[in-house]
């Protein structure tokens, strides 16, 4: 089919379909939405995409987003850098900081390991994370990593670099019931596991 | 959770927003995305959107992708132009070109009417194909729309417009089981269809 499409458009299609989750079909559907769009649609968004990486940057000891070296969190004061919450990316980072509960510093990985998509330990910010570790100033690292086979696999691997770091706590968040769900509607791997981890009342 | 992002990924995360099908935390995960991969991703894909409109057009006869003022199936004197399939959009058309099994012109509407989406009328090329069945060329309109309930709506439509053109036949895709399929497994609507839509042996 794509033969018969303008290379233009085609090109469009298969930049488009680089994204997760957006097939080849769905990629060409997005390019087809976007030639029967007014141009000036797909002028902003070419524009916008030219400025991206020049105007966001990452903090260089946490990986959050930054536009300085270091970021508000990891600037700021009143929060403690002995505490340290390893997560996938930022929107899991946006996500903990808007229950309020945590005042540590965190330690953004940029993914997580799934060799199946390519992605290995070199892809992901874990030796900027055995290096902090390694300078002596962190008592607990939070392994906030999906609770999933991949999220579990990264934790792991973490773990098996770190358990010879010297006064270093190494923590996993809790996996379990969901508040607000009914038992009968959760999933027998998270069921299981909140029986697991039962706590004594 | 916006306002605490940078103005630039937002800014991003809200032109992809637009594409049908993508909701604003999709949207996000893939401006993250693209955050995370090579600079260079998002200029290919920068350079890409600049030129699509430029690169690619339309035939101003039918509507198909063209090169030219007409695209080669209008131009082709060895297809019929007396029979025209009413297609909503050029995906269709190449599909229904790789049946083998039809040889007459199109007409894309680049759309069906979709009140909900805000899709009226003047959004979809049906002033032109009202224009070109007056011409009076036209002996066989097929009505090719979706078998859905926006596409069955737009049929209706086009047919209120041209059913006082004189020598103009209109008639429908059949609709019924696919080839191949259970009948146990088909959705009452098609299997209702099938039955009343059944033909003598």
């Amino acid at each position: 089919m794509s033969e018969q499409l303008p290379p233009a458009l085609d090109h469009v299609a298969q930049l488009l379909g680089r994204f997760p989750g957006v097939g080849q079909r769905s990629a060409l559907r997005l390019a087809f939405h976007l030639l029967r769009r007014p141009r000036e649609e797909s002028a902003q968004l070419a524009d916008a995409l030219s400025v991206l990486h020049d105007s966001v940057g990452f903090c260089s000891q946490c990986g959050h987003l930054s536009g300085a070296e270091l970021c508000e969190i990891c600037n700021d004061p009143r929060r403690d850098p002995s505490l340290v919450c390893v997560v996938e990316g930022v929107p899991d980072l946006l996500a903990i900081e808007a229950t309020g509960e945590f005042g540590g510093h965190y330690h953004v990985l940029h993914g997580i390991l799934s060799p199946l998509r390519g992605v290995g330990p070199s892809s992901l910010r874990i030796a900027e994370l055995v290096e902090r570790a390694g300078q002596g100033h962190i008592e607990e690292l939070i392994l906030a990593t999906p609770i999933s086979v991949e999220g579990e696999a990264t934790a792991a691997y973490i773990k098996s670099l770190l358990t010879r770091t010297p006064d270093l706590l190494l923590s996993r968040i809790a996996s379990g019931v969901p508040q607000g769900s009914e038992l009968e509607y959760i999933d027998q791997g998270t069921l299981g596991r909140a029986l697991k981890a039962r706590t004594t009342l």
